[in-house]
């Protein structure tokens, strides 16, 4: 017998039940900051530097995966997507749309690892909001984050600061988050499948702070892939990028998966790794920063960044040359 | 025949779709300021003060309304929740949750309406994001937006400020928000039936900025109604609310709908109403200045604080009293 409480329609109508489930989940997890008293908007102090702002809305299937929850992604994601941007995370919003019909206990879980990522992150759950939709309108729940944080200086981060001969850096293994979000939407059991990288970007960012200008740019590969970030960068440009297949960092498991269902690892998204281009004289010492900080032990060169205009090759390992296209992202839709 | 494009779900994936729908319908109407290179996240300028900071997640149905759409509702809401924290706000986040098969002529209908009341108000779409979802799995579009203003300094506002004796002010009639969505959902046919309050009232807090410490406490009554706002101030406390009847300002259509369909215009939902508490000596000052403001001209005083612990009465025509009780919601879901 199934006894777990349910979200009715009526949580989200503005009256009591709605009160009631922000009293019993909300204020419990995140009413010591901001959100105390639960006004409609939280009064932040001065940051008295220049911000930066970003939102994402995440609406991954299944909602819990190998390596997390959707509620570990809408930290990780806005956190990762200030960081990139050179940002020091401060504060999340935080916004749920629920189907009727949830259960309460998912509910709990997937904000206690809100909770828990934010606490690990440093970052406060300022403001929020929740709506609850009938049934068939929506799919379990849905989460906006909303990010601020305060502009690092030193960092001149800009695509068109990517030059021939520049490194292309990440810290990882590439589409573990695409590949556990698929093995475990298509039910594959594995004893060691995939297992998604969501994870903060953020202590990576703060280590490559000091190398100011020689840091050219910053992106998070996830939805689209590594694929998608690089094509973004070199397209229209006089620059290319290289990469070969030899060096490309792959766990087994997200390789065999990749295989199995025909996506190239390239093409799906990771939630805790970092793109980086810098001058080639300060990529050495990146690693070298990175491999010793926790989500980074796995930092490699992946490429670099050659005069061919507008395009993205791969050596292959039998010494061929492919262009890493962008996907066309029907194959892998409600990925975050 | 309709020829109309509709969104697929491979607009949602990352990849070439994505970039198009991005370039095609966000670039044009926001790619001016901030968003402009579309980066992950958007670079503000030093507030150089405390910073209010809100977000909400928008899921009205249907989307489209007498007086507006989810487009208006969207800056209003935010710019409101905002205002009513005592905040001049500055910039808005746009997260869009699109349903597979939706028409991209109604999605530009809604951004066109985003960009018009983000203009009217002043503030800047500064960072976005978009998520599509399958057929089943959302109602057309729900939209979030996040927004940060920077605090008023002077206002000193809380509900615990609030004492016996003070005004209950309204910039206008009750619930013509929510009887306008109703009306609309249920395909009721008027030559003048109501039509959404949907505005902001950014300008009426500006006015009123200089009365500072006798400005109590202020805030929008949307879900709920204004119901929900006044009970939610007065409960466990040592406080009540006194109403007249006589003195509701009602539209007559919307008066006629919640008659019809029997709902208390105090349960429904206003998006362009401001309800504020202040001391009995500045009321009417505030009145008057009020009226002179667009979206004032409708100003009265709703009623007065008392010492009739935790309740929200009312004073009827016929000189009856009644408890005001909040609305448990179901009555009016997706109404914002």
């Amino acid at each position: 017998m199934n006894t777990d409480r349910l979200v009715q329609l009526a949580h989200g109508g503005g009256g009591r039940l709605t009160r009631e489930l922000i009293e019993r989940e909300i204020v419990p997890r995140f009413g010591n900051g901001p959100l105390s008293g639960l006004p409609d908007g939280a009064t932040l102090p001065s940051p008295g530097d220049r911000l930066v702002f970003t939102t994402d809305s995440f609406v991954v299937h299944p909602l819990e995966f190998p390596g997390g929850n959707i509620g570990h992604l809408a930290v990780h994601g806005t956190v990762n997507d200030l960081s990139v941007c050179g940002g020091e995370p401060k504060w999340l919003s935080l916004a749920l749309i629920i189907e009727e019909g949830f259960a309460f206990s998912v509910l709990a879980r997937i904000l206690d690892s809100v909770r828990e990522a934010a606490d690990a992150c440093g970052v406060t759950v300022a403001t929020g909001d929740t709506k609850v939709v009938a049934r068939g309108q929506g799919d379990g729940i849905y989460i906006n984050t909303a990010g601020i944080g305060l502009a690092l200086t030193g960092f001149v981060l800009g695509q068109e600061r990517i030059c021939e001969g520049d490194c292309v850096l990440i810290n990882g293994t590439l589409g573990d988050h695409g590949m556990a979000v698929m093995s475990a939407r298509q039910n594959m059991d594995f004893v060691k499948g995939p297992v998604s990288d969501t994870g903060s970007v953020q202590r990576l960012v703060a280590a490559v702070h000091e190398f100011g200008a020689e840091v050219r740019f910053m992106r998070d590969p996830t939805r689209g892939g590594v694929a998608a970030v690089l094509n973004e960068i070199v397209e229209g440009r006089e620059i290319g990028i290289l990469l070969k297949e030899r060096d490309l960092p792959l766990a087994p498991a997200t390789r065999a998966v990749a295989e199995m269902l025909g996506i190239d690892p390239l093409h799906a998204a990771s939630e805790g790794r970092l793109i980086l281009f810098c001058s080639r004289e300060v990529a050495p010492a990146i690693l070298k920063r990175w491999q010793a900080l926790p989500n980074g032990e796995g930092a490699v060169c992946l490429g670099t960044v050659t005069r061919d205009k507008g395009r993205v090759v791969m050596e292959t390992v039998t010494g061929g040359r492919r262009l890493v296209d962008v996907p066309r992202g029907e194959l892998l839709p409600r990925i975050c």
